[in-house]
């Protein structure tokens, strides 16, 4: 079961800043273990934001993307604005939170 | 032609901050002009980031994201690792800015 994202969305002047911290270890497939052991890969690669319904957003991470991603940018919108975040790593794990704008 | 886009990326401990400022109008399409004719949608829809020419993040906006996208995001990475930044927007127009980590 994976952890809850952070979302965090404040709305100044038409414009809303969103912040997105996801909890993932995102495993390159390139780091050994204690043994000399590669650990398999096992990163978020796809990230989607909805705001009222509508896609804002979407992005692909590589497998360079450090542990617990942290994504900002900025959307035309307004308080209240309900936003559904949803990512799949390459495990086919999802996970969905919501927050809405203030 | 297109004006750059301000890019700065710093590394600590490992982990690449990368601040991406585009500047273009991202016209949604449904804005009026002062004689009341939509304006035509015109936004950057792809955003491509390699560093040292691997793919870190790819992005794509819909059309409600605001004028003059900004984007933070963090890499696994070093000092003087090479960025390349493309975007390609809704007319087909393309830029690409470059970066070095500091």
């Amino acid at each position: 079961m994976s952890d809850p994202m952070r979302i965090r969305a404040t709305e100044k002047d038409g414009i809303v800043d969103v912040k997105i911290l996801m909890k993932h270890d995102m495993e390159s497939g390139q780091r050994k273990d204690a043994s000399g052991k590669l650990i398999p890969a096992w990163f978020i690669n796809m990230l989607n934001v909805k705001a009222q319904g509508k896609d804002v957003f979407n992005a692909e991470f590589g497998p360079g993307v450090s542990k617990d991603p942290f994504l900002n940018f900025k959307y035309k919108g307004s308080k209240g604005d309900k936003l559904v975040v949803k990512w799949i790593d390459t495990k086919g794990d999802k996970r969905t939170d919501e927050a809405t704008v203030s």
